[in-house]
């Protein structure tokens, strides 16, 4: 394997960054990390100097770019099969596969209303139709995959589908969603991990505020 | 491999449902295709009855339901690894899920303002800003990779990178988009197959409007 670099953006709130940093982590993938603070007032300039697609994440391997969270995840996978970060049985990796292609083309009432926000305090907001949809979603295909696999994680062990929805779990607790018990103990045991402490430290101490992310 | 089932929606406009079709089709996989035309003014209780996602395509397979088109297109192609649907070569697999990811993830201006219409005379509309600049990102990854890997498709041989981009083959081409002459041979060759023109011919031969999509 060539050396990995993966640009992100600020730990607080950059959900899709959140994504392959931590399946990486958790997959104990070696890489460098480079993050690059937001700048909206700007136009996002340094992001869009290394970013093809003018966005973070991106991941450098040798010279290649890649990005979106998804296919970077892919990407490592297939450098690192015995990672788990797909689950090996065929019919749970398409599970897997299909919850986190739901997850990049959907939720937008919730992702749009409910940025992840690491530091924000846990405190209710009002809810739409349209949210309540999507945590109803969320809730089903979480509540489905843990009854049929049994836990801990979603498919079984730790994959790229925790991965999707990581910044979700953030989202469900900080603004405040009442959800069943046994997504809000699947959220804990996330939140509880070591790679997922550290991001989120490491979060709440950066000192930019993005005022279009804080709902 | 079990029996396929394919739940699609209009051929005329189901942009979703024609990526996982022509796919499988141009991967010669056998598989039956059930048509549920879109219900809007219902709110499409024929579709949700099927898919848990309330969304079509989803691909039955044995006992399993499989929603999202690039899921399908994954499930398919580990299934048929001999397929081409991925290409072979470690880093064109990457550019081609990374490309895949950007198109479920994004172009939201372009497809929101020119849906999939297989029916529609060919005529130019006024182009925003951001459609402008969804048209000038696809015409980047197309040439880029034609470019790189000589073509026919953009990673050579037709992969899941071509069926998930098909439906802006065409947007770009019924609305009238001035593309560069490679963007616009390499759409003339992703019209002029087999698969398509059947998809294409009974898309025009449908019976129903859907004003939504009549933009």
């Amino acid at each position: 394997m060539t050396s990995l670099t993966l640009y992100i953006g600020n730990k607080n709130y950059s959900s899709w960054s959140f994504r392959p940093w931590l399946g990486m982590r958790m997959a104990g993938i070696t890489f460098e990390e480079v993050l690059i603070p937001f700048d909206f007032a700007n136009g996002h300039p340094a992001i869009k100097a290394i970013s093809p697609s003018g966005k973070v994440p991106v991941l450098r391997d040798g010279e290649m770019l890649i990005s979106e969270s998804l296919a970077i995840l892919d990407h490592v996978a297939r450098q690192a099969p015995g990672s788990g970060l797909w689950p090996d049985d065929h019919l749970l990796r398409s599970k897997a596969m299909s919850m986190s292609c739901e997850m990049l083309s959907g939720f937008h009432a919730l992702r749009n209303a409910c940025p992840m926000n690491m530091r924000r305090p846990r405190k209710a907001i009002e809810v739409s139709g349209a949210i309540a949809a999507d945590v109803a979603r969320v809730e089903t295909l979480w509540s489905g995959c843990l009854e049929q696999t049994g836990g801990p994680f979603l498919l079984g062990g730790f994959s790229i589908a925790d991965a999707m929805f990581a910044p979700v779990v953030n989202r469900l607790d900080v603004y405040g969603f009442e959800v069943s018990d046994v997504c809000a103990l699947y959220m804990r045991r996330m939140q509880a991990l070591p790679a997922w402490r550290e991001w989120e430290e490491a979060g709440r101490a950066e000192p930019w505020i993005v005022e279009e992310d804080e709902a």
